[in-house]
């Protein structure tokens, strides 16, 4: 337990470092490490950030060293974005200084053919004989949210912190989760890219989220599953939502995967048997990986028995379907809400129904009170809702009693009831994009994401529960 | 032949009537008929356009009558938009005024229990008796981009014509498929609404598209086929893409859908089968109906060989993985291609293949000069395309040369080599809508939808081959 403790010491220090050295950032305009201490400073980090550079120059305002050697006090985490060839030398420096920690973006490793295979051999090397554990290379490295250490070389703006973090094996594949979930104003808490996982790999990574407080839900984009029964293992006990988009599941997959971050392939099934078994949440599409986090945002789904509310017709038939192939149950809407709700809304054309078909009715306050109803009959665990909004239209004339907005109201409801329900809003994109920036739950895009959401969100609890 | 061609003459009307009266539109603010006049009036339908109610009040400056019978001259299409029970006397008006096309948009009939039941009898014969042909009831009925015609009870915003038609049961779900296009700035050409289908039906109108010079694709969201054997001859025999939601495959779905539009299920595995044998492209998520449409824009993809094209080495194996799996093959880049490459890119970390990853390429200008020669290349088809662009990032610095967008020069790319160049942008969905607004050429959001379109346009061309 000792051991445990102290694993996770040393990691905390990686993700919260009071010191942080940039090898190779440079006051060059085209230089790639300098972007890392712009970063830095960007996003306001509090520690000490020290760049390094042949002639020792300042960057950004920030005093510059020629060499590990030649900072005072201790350094925590040592950023080493220098050619392949030199992160050995590099290596030789933090051992010299006590750094234990680094992050490697550099790439030209094992990705690179035969020369970087020789290279990656000396590193892994140096890192065991220095007492080195490293992320990289080849990555993007690491964000923290919660203190502004952000170290992709590549210019970013600020985020404030979410509860979702990132693992992924792709760089590019972590920048676009970090933009899909930007996109829906979501926010993420760390992102790690591990690039070629030479030394520390994304067991290492989920292992300390699994356990970090400010991490409640994990996303994960993976190449490969390096250590298969204790990936097995570790995700088995975390009581948090691990999701995991597995890519490199066809020879051709694999053949381009071994030139990228040099991942070996794995069986996919018997990877997706063990994922399963793990509790783990396998989503095959990549955009799902963002989107399916969201849905943790929402009240634990206590069972299977599902209530689906549609803006017409058609979308109560297309969610029965899909409802239905993931298996919920659809209970009847009770006398007294069907009751309340005819008393309610006066329409002559009106199907009441699970699902529920809305179509007709033509009034924001009649929606809210159906939605409050249905949500709170006791044996319906969660509501799907799609709703349309044609953003460019003028809700007046037989349509004005529609004009009033109801989202601020579906988030009382579901505090109310303390159940999930899960929104889809078919409606044009900038006007989608401004419902989202308001409310702090989520908003789906489209009705098959928010059915899989909801299925997603029963099973971990059942899980949980079991 | 000839009866063939009286066929058409009778639907071109339909679409492109001289005169509309609109029985049921009144001047009151939250008379819902006062909306399709409005439609028409704002849309700028050409013809003449008479409003009925009873006391024949002027509508939007249109002079209004009590009954058809007071209208001087024919009328090529009456919109009846009373309640249900009234429809059948306006059937009668017609008959005694000799128009036989109606668009009947009224709820109330069979999908609203037995009394509806009773009224769909007794207008299917009155429709029989009177030789009058009707589109509906409970649907949006018609619009027309080309002349105006523009029939729903919703205000809409005129859209100038494109080349996409749309067939839906669910008027619901056909002004979501609408305002899909409208997103991506895509434009649709017909659009018809069938609801109930109790006189005119899906196939007849999939037989006018199929004949319609305005109609390149055509977009079906169905419930249910009535006629398969004839659904299937029809739709084998057009040599435009047909593409179909069908929705209602589920036992949950077929109680849902009766209660809606009154639809009969269909045994899915039967009916996929037949559609599959017809050449009809089945998708299975609703977005993916305009999105697979749009890729008809590009030119034929000939063959089965793609080359891959990919921001980051994570995207290239997810492409890989998707491409493979679709049955795409991945010819080797060209000595040439890659000597040329090399000699044009300056990066230290290139990996060049196919796939073709473009992570370190830094330089608008070589990914253009990449992309041209992969596309010029004689034994590749078609290429996908993973772009990312951080619509909030400065691309200055040691990523000036990026800075450049090159979404025209794509356009000339496909144009030169008359390939398909299926494009996903990853981006800001403001920017992603900026840039497709902008260009004429369809640009899809995710690298899933971009695979699968390149197979829907090569399992087109291979058919129509055949």
């Amino acid at each position: 337990m000792r051991e445990r403790i102290g694993d996770m010491d040393f990691m905390d220090k990686m993700f919260y470092p009071d010191s942080v050295a940039v090898v190779g950032a440079s006051p060059s305009p085209r230089n790639m490490g300098r972007l890392i201490v712009q970063n830095l400073v960007t996003w306001e980090f509090p520690g000490s950030v020290y760049p390094v550079n042949p002639r020792g120059e300042d960057v950004l305002g920030l005093k510059g060293y020629a060499s590990l050697d030649d900072i005072p006090g201790p350094i925590d985490l040592v950023v080493c974005f220098v050619p392949a060839r030199a992160v050995p030398d590099v290596m030789d420096q933090c051992a010299r200084k006590g750094v234990t920690r680094m992050a490697i973006p550099s790439g030209g490793f094992s990705e690179y053919g035969e020369s970087g295979e020789e290279l990656t051999e000396v590193v892994r090397r140096k890192a065991l004989e220095h007492g080195i554990r490293f992320v990289g290379p080849n990555g993007l490295t690491i964000i923290n949210t919660e203190n502004g250490l952000c170290l992709p070389f590549l210019p970013m703006a600020r985020r404030e912190p979410g509860n979702i973090s990132i693992i992924t094996q792709s760089g590019g594949v972590g920048m676009s989760l970090i933009m899909f979930l930007n996109n829906q104003s979501a926010r993420f808490n760390k992102f790690v890219s591990v690039g070629n996982k030479v030394n520390m790999d994304e067991l290492d990574f989920l292992k300390y989220l699994g356990e970090d407080p400010g991490t409640h839900v994990i996303c994960m984009f993976l190449e490969s599953v390096v250590r298969g029964r204790e990936f097995y293992e570790v995700a088995s006990s975390i009581k948090k939502p691990v999701l995991v988009y597995k890519a490199n599941t066809t020879e051709v997959g694999a053949l381009t995967a071994s030139s990228h971050t040099a991942a070996l392939a794995n069986d996919d099934a018997v990877l997706d048997d063990a994922l399963r078994q793990a509790g783990v949440i396998r989503v095959d599409e990549i955009k799902r990986l963002t989107e399916m986090a969201r849905i943790f945002d929402l009240p634990p789904m206590r069972g299977n028995r599902m209530a689906v509310v549609s803006p017409a017709g058609g979308y109560a038939v297309l969610l029965s379907d899909l409802a239905y192939k993931r298996g919920f149950t659809f209970p009847r809407l009770s006398e007294e809400v069907l009751k309340g709700f005819q008393e309610n809304v006066r329409a002559d054309v009106i199907r009441f129904g699970n699902p529920l078909d809305l179509g007709d009715v033509l009034s924001s306050d009649a929606i809210v009170y159906g939605l409050d109803r249905v949500m709170g009959q006791e044996d319906i665990d969660g509501v799907a809702v799609v709703l349309m909004r044609r953003a460019d239209a003028k809700y007046d004339g037989a349509y004005s009693a529609l004009s009033r907005e109801i989202y601020g109201d579906i988030k009382k409801i579901i505090d109310r009831h303390n159940k999930p329900l899960a929104m889809c809003l078919l409606t044009q994109c900038h006007y989608l994009r401004h419902v989202q920036s308001r409310m702090d739950y989520p908003i789906f895009e489209n009705p098959e994401d928010t059915v899989e959401a909801l299925a997603v969100l029963r099973d971990f609890h059942a899980r949980l529960g079991a």
